[in-house]
């Protein structure tokens, strides 16, 4: 079994992967072609940049500059002018990149990153219709104001799928509290958010493996806002490995972090709610893997599906106490924190994509729409549920014979003409 | 086995059941007191009301009048006022009651069935967080005119959950297309949602297990509206029995519509926007029990079993046509074709309240809002899944010691202190 | 909510629940009777209590012993009797009980836990056709010396479920290590069980919590015996409670053992086999809760949820190494350990046994056939999956309409002419 | 989406699995090491074919004479030496090919067909410790004349699976009978299985989407050996196509056998033994992708999530009348009847293979002593369970990073390096 695939067939894999990041760009267009393409772009792009994380914004942004502009010629702004700097320092980064390569940059990779893009730029086969059914719809589901005077707070709120949450619930008016291991992201993901939103958005350092930490971490949050309305457990950590190279400790660093941090933030505020004869609505982010399991993200898979029944468990319990338990397992949502030690080589994002029903990866802003339904009062009647979010991935991969999209109409016309002419069983 | 529970304590539990509904008026009230309560429950409840499904709604217009007026003094409507004359038989039922007693019944009937009356109206000790906390949020959740331009076609759209999808999916704009068997059913149904929303609804009778009047149907629908956008299956047929009672027949019945319907009008619908190079959102009511299974609705179990494997099973094979397909599964929400059928005699309705940790059935338009989501761009990367909307009972049943929430508090005390000190396991 | 189910109704269910251990003995029989009774049931039930756990059989043996000679007259075992003792303190412990009243016990006692005996003894109502049915099976599956020449490491090998898996793996031929915490329980079962087949069966102690301790248990082994063929993980940490009432402590104490534990001594076993260019078949024992959750044991649900996770996981991951990863999730089966702190008032047995189609619990020797069939080569294309072996219990707490086990024959009569009856769905 | 994975690829893909058949053979023997080797893999296998379907017994006497003695030359048997005749025609049919080409494709298609034989002849990179994990048991599991005086009931019972489950039952003392729509499969598969193993195997034919034709069945039954203790739902009916491409009847062809036919079967032998105040232990075959669906089987995955439910249903209403359900979900067994209508070209083998954590098909044996496990009352407090019985086939395939088993060590050493390097999720 080591080797159950032949090396070759694993190499040639490998490549064929890598090498789909450019396939869009095989042929070279002409300078006048490249600008005109370019200028299309950004028309097209514009609002679905808009809805981009912060990370992918910046990049853009810095793309944009460098093809409009080549190196940046300005100061770097002061130490209060937080934004700027970020804006700055990515722009800065491209230093000699030439415009026309930042064109190509700019196109190619929303392409990849924007399945809007993809649909208005790409020749490939891939039906029109297809692409426009499962084109994303970024801005906010919920009526403004749904979560006007709720406190809602997010544990690894300062980054990724957290910061994306945390950017919705302020914008319906929630007041948010973030927490996260790290300060400084802390403050600048708050300060983004707050100005983005004008609404109040508080954080505290907490790590969730530590009861005291999450302690603390509720004392200010009573004190800044009172205690939440919603808790949303998403912190987390990951990385992908053969289960025999890890230590009893790397093993425990995971299932540490998700599944006893996750029952250390519920306890403690559950206890603190309970005292003050209120009731939260709790929302914990797992993953796909959970429940089926998957190989090389063994503790994960572990912890998560303890979240799962943790879910599961006390939506039963504590209904009587006026809890709701809910779950969203997503599927691949680009985000550093997960796909830095997820994919780190980046080979495996097209296979994961071909194994996706809707042909692209998840957007940040679709899952913050989920989580702020599924904790509003429109869905006051579900509890105990764990909803997989996952752009068909799942159904698509536990099916045995999936692979037959790969068949073409003529083969199954020849297919189908050897089942007919099959007589009976023996 | 024959009779694991004994015969007397059956009887005690179907007594204790039967008995409930009516455990609100044990001591009366005086005259005034009582149309006090009338009025009180009238403003409460005026909203509530309008939410509710049309029996409901009928039934309390009934009841509000012989309250206000006494029996029904006008001649019946005409054969084209349909909606005048369903109020006027409503109203002429009541016929002999007292208008005390027509004050007395509206009150305790909206008790039972709108969990917002219960809660204001009642002086059970159910606690008042927990009850306000499962509060169904009943308007439109997607931003008006979601579903402007849009074609819906809904089985079963006449009555029960198939009418209030198809209430607010018009509500969102959308021209709505609804079959069944009966026509006058239909037709009524289509008025009044047209008038409601003032958007076009169209009907046509359909038997969805016969193959060639699902095709008629979808010509009806192309030519009045043109090919869906998105396909409700939702009609189906159930009724509880004892398995050995069933003849071939009766299996088959069920199976018929619920699993054969559903594929007939998703492959016509499907090879029809196939043609046209189309694409539809393809969502499937189906239930809690159907993956689990349960005694007594065996054929309605399997049924909806193979509509949940459909489901998962065209997501990844459709998926390249740009189709989804979601599943609903909803717990137990009132409707006179479900209930009738399922919980004949009423004597089950407490049992089954008792196993929802949120502590009340589901309502139409909470359902109606999750439909409205899961067939919207909102959620175009979900597909291939079946969600559970049930107010909490899968998670409450299947697990081992949630009935432990009878537990009192000092119970408990006593037990963990002979856990405590329970030493070793020999 | 807090009171959802009327505090006279529980008081009634828990009455009802503790006074049916009594029932058969309702109408006193006469000495001659009783005598004849009681040498039925023991010539009848002989071979039933040889298959009974250790507890159980010292039960019997000093209620036979109280019977037939009363109070015990010679004096304690020295101290290097093991067996002697423990039967002399069992015997002793009855010290004053009447021989009568001995009779009298032993009897019901064995229509309680032997349901072959319940079934000679009792003349409940419960049909014979469907109690011959579900009659354990308790010799062994497997063909003589199936695990001749195999090692097989068990944790938690010193009691209940796991001393009975010790005891059939070295019936079997196999060479037994055991572990847990406790080293004299640990000596006296492997004594016990080596004295009874002849087989070599060691042990040490070993906590699974401390990989140092998972370390040194490893190295004893392969002193001893080798490394393990076969790998039971079934060691465990489990009582009810409320959620509100656990400190992070109390969740971490099951968390650890559970799930940490079990990876723990996967890890470092594995580890060791691969460096030998070995294999193993590993074998964990879950629960029915686990992938569903329930309430009060929400820290035992989330841990082996986490368990079942990493069965699946490394099934695929490790199959190209030639390891199989199974797992059984047993429903009730009495074993001090668990029955101790889930039910430590025994009010909730009956509960239990109603939700049993199969009408019983589990046997010990009938989850130990199952365990040695799937680490067996006959299983050996089984692999990352978790069998539930439950009585029943699963698929009928899940489902919605199983309750109507109780309806009478007659009041089905009456309630599917209502069904008949009823006209349309409006 | 329509062509999600490039012409190219695909093609390569399925090049590649379809030269794997011949891999073994890219170097000649020379006659004398043919001679040996085949020699020698005739002594190997001689116990392997033996367990055999009756297919496969066929292809290796044809091939093993003709390599023999050359050319057939005697006359074809008479009409009723049956099994003469059928391997007269086998062996016949290899007419004109060379005795070193019938040695090569005995050995090929033994190291094909026979994990053992490949294990004893391939040089492959694969371990021998996986391999040698991974070996089937083909011998009877449960010990001799357990089924002695049992009568079992078996849907498809002339060919593939349920051939091989009659075989195992007659050969542990059971009265077999067996069903399908071939009359004269039927008589071959009685006779050989009653000459083999010399206990009576009674047939009719039966099409189970026919009540009546069912009723006469069972007539039969009674009439010749009397009402089934155990029942095998095992007829099927499945092949792939695109959903598109299936006619209302096409769908209704599958779901009408495996659905409406094993509830037929269940319904009225089950009618008749309640009558006789008897119960039976029914085992529905089913199939791993009922629970999650799979495109292209649409109407078989939905037919068993149908069966499935069925399974779950009845095992708890019907618990009180005596009865078990159990159900096995096969992964892939290379029957004629599956392997021709779901791999019609064979150049999915390879595919399948490679996502069986345990490298190889399951053999026929195998299942049939899960199933008599499973029926019989060591088993008995099993029951509304359905277990897969798949390779591992399941858990990997549902596991998003599985494919990561491809990844060489090297390779993990660079990512777990880059994975160290990365800093922080921002
Ligand atoms: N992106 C995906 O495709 C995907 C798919 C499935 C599931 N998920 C889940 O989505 C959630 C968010 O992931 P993401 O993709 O957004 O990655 P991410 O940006 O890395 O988010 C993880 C967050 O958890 C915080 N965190 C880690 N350890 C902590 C600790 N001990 N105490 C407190 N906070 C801690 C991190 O902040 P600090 O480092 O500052 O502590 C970080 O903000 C996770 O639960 C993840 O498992 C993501
Ligand atoms: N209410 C609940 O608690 C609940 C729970 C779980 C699932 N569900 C599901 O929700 C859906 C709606 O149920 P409901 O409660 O609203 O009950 P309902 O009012 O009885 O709805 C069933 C609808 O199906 C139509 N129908 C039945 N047979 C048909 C046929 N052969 N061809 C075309 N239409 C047919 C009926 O109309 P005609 O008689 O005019 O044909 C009726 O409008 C069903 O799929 C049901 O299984 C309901
Ligand atoms: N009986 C049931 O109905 C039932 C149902 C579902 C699942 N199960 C599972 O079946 C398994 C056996 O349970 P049981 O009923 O036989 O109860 P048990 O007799 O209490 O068995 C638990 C065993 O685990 C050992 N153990 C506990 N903590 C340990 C540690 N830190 N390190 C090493 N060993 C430890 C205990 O020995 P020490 O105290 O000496 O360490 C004891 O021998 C458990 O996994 C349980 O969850 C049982
Ligand atoms: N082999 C696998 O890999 C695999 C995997 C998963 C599940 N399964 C399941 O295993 C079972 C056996 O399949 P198999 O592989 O052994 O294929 P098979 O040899 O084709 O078996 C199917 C049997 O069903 C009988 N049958 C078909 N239609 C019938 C009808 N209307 N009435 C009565 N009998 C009918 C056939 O006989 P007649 O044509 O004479 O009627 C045949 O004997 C099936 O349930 C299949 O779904 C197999």
């Amino acid at each position: 079994m080591l080797s159950r695939i032949a090396p070759s067939a694993a190499a040639r894999l490998l490549q064929s992967a890598a090498s789909t990041g450019r396939r869009a760009f095989s042929t070279q267009l002409s300078g006048a072609e490249l600008l005109a393409k370019f200028e299309q772009t950004v028309a097209d792009q514009a609002s679905a940049i808009l809805s981009m994380d912060n990370d992918k914004k910046l990049r853009f942004y810095s793309l944009f500059k460098q093809a409009k502009e080549g190196d940046v010629a300005t100061d770097r702004p002061g130490m209060f002018d937080l934004a700027g700097r970020y804006k700055w320092d990515a722009w800065n980064s491209l230093k000699g990149t030439s415009r026309e390569e930042a064109m190509r940059l700019y196109i190619s990779e929303l392409t990849a990153v924007a399945p809007a893009a993809a649909a208005a730029t790409s020749d490939s086969g891939v039906s029109a219709v297809a692409q426009a059914s499962f084109q994303p719809k970024l801005t906010a589901l919920l009526p403004a104001d749904s979560y006007r005077g709720k406190v809602v707070f997010i544990t690894g709120g300062g980054t990724g799928l957290g910061k994306g949450m945390a950017t919705r619930y302020s914008e319906l008016g929630a007041t948010v509290f973030i927490v996260s291991r790290t300060q400084e992201v802390l403050q600048a993901t708050a300060e983004e958010i707050s100005a983005q939103t004008g609404n109040p958005v508080y954080f505290a350092s907490c790590d969730v493996r530590d009861p005291e930490s999450v302690s603390k971490a509720l004392d200010a949050c009573e004190q800044a806002a009172g205690l939440p309305d919603v808790i949303v457990n998403n912190a987390a950590g990951n990385f992908i490995s053969p289960f025999e190279r890890l230590s009893p400790n790397g093993w425990k660093s995971i299932t540490d972090i998700v599944l006893n941090g996750t029952a250390y933030v519920t306890l403690e505020a559950g206890k603190r709610l309970l005292k003050a004869g209120r009731s939260a609505n709790v929302l914990c982010i797992s993953t796909t893997y959970a429940d089926l399991g998957s190989g090389f993200v063994a503790p994960s898979a572990a912890a998560k599906a303890g979240v799962n029944a943790l879910i599961r468990s006390l939506a039963s319990e504590w209904g009587r106490y006026g809890f709701r338990f809910v779950g969203i397992a997503p599927g691949p949502i680009e985000t550093k924190g997960a796909f830095s030690r997820l994919d780190p080589t980046g080979k495996f994002r097209k296979l994961m994509i071909d194994r996706l029903p809707t042909g692209r990866f998840g957007e940040v802003p679709e899952l913050s729409n989920f989580a702020t339904y599924l904790t509003s009062d429109y869905a006051s009647w579900i509890t105990g549920q764990v909803f997989n979010f996952d752009g068909g991935e799942t159904a698509f991969m536990s099916g045995e014979f999936n692979e037959l999209v790969q068949v073409t109409e003529a083969e199954w016309d020849y297919m189908a003409k050897m089942i007919r002419n099959t007589k009976g069983s023996t």
